[in-house]
């Protein structure tokens, strides 16, 4: 089977996946080693890099191979005797054409004055947290936000714009799909919170040093390969992909939370073993959608399902206790531990918050987003809309910008139509999870008998070795036979409350 | 004063620093925190960027954009009251053209051949070095010295070959010249060192962590802006600029040297100084010649003003005494640790060598590379000749390739040309440092009162503020009112031995 038109497109995605490993780089340096007075110099590298990707995912020469290849494709599939990998194939291609109509539709222009926001934004952003001052941040995101809105009506009038921005991280996410998924939650958890009241929260702290060595401890009980995932330290944890054999993550020391760093660890690392598990591992699709995550409602899946089902199970708290008393711990036992892990608060931090409340902040957001978007809500408002409305759904409000509506970077780099993918996460993770229980066993048996590869094998098996060739919500129901529905999250949610009060 | 062209070729060298910059980018994470595996896909980005590059570099556009700047420039010459920056202006154009030429001149087809030369001999270095077996590296070394010499015919029919190759390093060299400085050298050194014998030996260590403390505290010392200067660990050493605000040096921690790493400190830190006070700072030219060090000789002096006038001062051991014990030094008094970090000994190798035996080091290299490009010397005789020469000069031997004429990276890149530059560093360094202390007074006065910045001052107003706009030795004739000579390091090197033994 001659696979010449193939081979160049292939050969052409290369040198813009080198590109985009390149941007990667840049912005794993950025956040993890970067001088502060080296950013004015990283954001014109970063544009130059985003302008030179920009011509390359909208060039006439890149529209001419994909054709090319999808005409080649068209001729041999006739005689081929493997529909399945002409199936994948042909997902390449039209993911490909769905890409780039996305990036031809978008005025250069535009695409140069967003990475200068972007970056801009970032910067005010970080000043505007440490002074706690929205006001420093908000002209510059009033820009993002006008920047966006020009984007997603540049590239579809199909969709409204929120919609379109979203889609990236959840393709083909409408508002009314999102409000089906959403609106129980809304009716159910602020009710749930009521029950918590009767938490106990233990005081007990960790050195820097100690919360460093527990971390790695836990990686390598996880059995990461170090010649393989690098970590660092940035001022949000992120994990990042800089080459096929390349995979970094990052965490914090949040004082006063000794497991702050802990948790994060394990988050980022199931996104890292996401990354690790897709069938770019093999090279095979690594310049090609299908090596792609398939969205990031499915990546969150992945970094919640170890920071929940893993480490925050009661076995694995029985199983780690010793290794935190070594560190310095000082809990009574075991059972301390994990009401410590799984201690339930309605707090104002979005990424120290328990499973129960995370949903809330992610409720709000999502909410404050899209009325920005869509609902004509002012940039300048957002401080006094975001208090409220933790008000209203949390029961608390933050005393300054700084802890409320500065908390997250998203914004500050334009981010819109993120969040919503952390609290799909959940739901995705819940359905996903009570399947794997049903195919290999409970979760805690597994981490009682320190079976992490076995779990691991599981999720690459039904989940993460399919990259992008099918889509989320098809990707649950193949893995579970049901739509995503938010129950099997709220049945989760109610029996770790009865467990607990 | 119209500048449209010269704007146009300044807007086009931005681009290329940009790209020069990403490259910079890419190393340093390469070296400082890169997972092992990821080394195929890295060598991957950096071949791209390196084409790129070349490309760019001698690109007929760039080549009229050159000449459009430089006739604009003599259009406006007459008519300008500014003469000294139109002589810099001058000097950016005619040091573009001379490398544009050097690029252009070569045939494309050897350009790849050096660079697959480059990297298998890299490669097959690493292994010979393993091995300790010269045989391993020598079918490639070979290749790469017929390369390089072809190269250097290419280039210029004006110079000797190996003149050719150091010229990057060390503008317009020549055997001659080179003979003149170093012969001196060859007749003192190997005397002196007989004289050394006594120099007591002083056995101690320190722990990772406190060598990591001291070498922060060695830069806070200096005046070390964090938000400018970042500090990581590399296997080997090195200073890089990543923006003209983003300064990274890297330290190494040898077990069993405990000054090993704080000695790298300051020289990295010399190397950064350096490239803070160019031109470059102000971003005036930061993407132009004139905002490049001038050669790798005077970029060494500044290294090794810092490691050996600075740290190996009496006055700065005295002043550093009680850091070292709370960092564990078992040492009885300031005395002791001069003495210690001082400690003069002929080794085998070049990085851990004191000042007096380093310059013998680098004239059994230099000797060798000359006669290998110019005098016919096959390369297959190079570990019997680097053993005899060792004997000769330093009275010691190598029991083997991998401490002998394997230790080394240089040659295995075809870097040749590059060693004497090490030297050079050390007799203008002898020579600069003698003009510093008739304008500003005694090093050691200097440092007892704790006035860097002073020193700084000093250096960035007589050496590195004129970046490229002179050439090394119009620098240190500038700078001194002399030639470069031999004498003020022979004079340095014998006071030392005198206060030693």
């Amino acid at each position: 089977m001659a696979e010449i038109q193939w081979n160049k497109l292939g050969a052409y995605l290369k040198e813009t996946q080198i590109l985009g490993s390149i941007q990667n780089t840049l912005y794993w340096d950025q956040n993890t080693g970067m001088p502060k007075k080296g950013a004015s110099w990283r954001s014109e590298q970063l544009t130059y890099i985003a302008k030179i990707l920009h011509r390359r995912n909208s060039s006439e020469e890149f529209y001419n191979l994909i054709q090319s290849a999808k005409n080649e494709l068209l001729d041999t599939e006739q005689n081929s005797n493997n529909q399945l990998f002409i199936k994948d194939k042909e997902r390449n291609i039209n993911l490909l054409i769905k890409e780039f109509n996305r990036a031809k539709n978008l005025d250069p222009k535009l695409v140069e004055s967003l990475a200068k926001a972007k970056s801009k934004g970032y910067e005010s952003w970080q000043e505007a947290k440490k002074k706690s001052d929205f006001k420093v941040f908000l002209p510059f995101f009033e820009e993002l936000v006008k920047l966006r809105i020009e984007e997603a009506k540049q590239i579809s009038d199909q969709y409204l714009p929120w919609e379109t921005l979203a889609q990236p991280f959840e393709p083909e996410i409408t508002l009314k799909w999102l409000n089906k998924m959403f609106q129980p939650l809304k009716d159910t958890l602020p009710e749930l919170i009521k029950g918590i009241s009767k938490s106990k929260k233990y005081h007990w702290d960790l050195s820097p040093a100690s919360q460093q060595i527990l971390c790695s401890k836990l990686l390598d009980e996880f059995g990461r390969d170090k010649d393989l995932v690098v970590v660092g330290k940035s001022p949000h944890p992120f994990s990042i992909t800089l080459g096929p054999n390349d995979y970094r993550i990052t965490t914090r020391i949040v004082e006063g939370e000794p497991l702050s760093s802990f948790l994060a660890t394990a988050h980022e690392w199931g996104h890292s073993i996401y990354e690790q598990g897709l069938p770019s591992q093999s090279h095979q699709w690594f310049a090609w959608p299908l090596g792609q995550a398939t969205s990031m409602g499915i990546h969150e899946s992945q970094s919640l399902f170890w920071e929940n089902r893993i480490v925050k199970s009661k076995s694995f708290s029985k199983r780690f206790f010793k290794k935190f008393v070594s560190a310095g711990c000082t809990l009574n036992n075991y059972f301390e531990l994990w009401k410590s892990i799984n201690h339930l608060e309605a707090g104002l931090n979005r990424v120290e918050a328990d499973e129960l409340t995370y949903g809330l902040h992610i409720l709000v957001r999502t909410e404050l987003e899209i009325d920005l978007i869509e609902g004509g809500l002012p940039a300048e408002d957002i401080p006094e809309a975001w208090n409220k409305r933790y008000g209203e759904l949390l029961g608390i409000k933050p005393s300054n910008d700084s802890e409320g509506c500065l908390q997250d970077v998203h914004w500050s780099e334009g981010a819109f139509g993120y969040f919503p993918s952390y609290l799909l996460g959940h739901l995705i993770s819940a359905q996903i999870s009570s399947q794997m229980e049903r195919d290999i066993g409970s979760t805690d048996d597994l981490i009682q008998n320190g079976e992490y590869q076995k779990i691991i094998f599981w999720l690459r098996n039904n989940v993460h070795k399919y990259g992008r060739s099918v889509n989320s919500m098809e990707l649950v129901r193949a893995v579970t036979n049901e739509e995503l529905t938010p129950n099997y999250f709220i049945n989760h949610l109610k029996s770790k409350i009865n467990d607990f009060c």
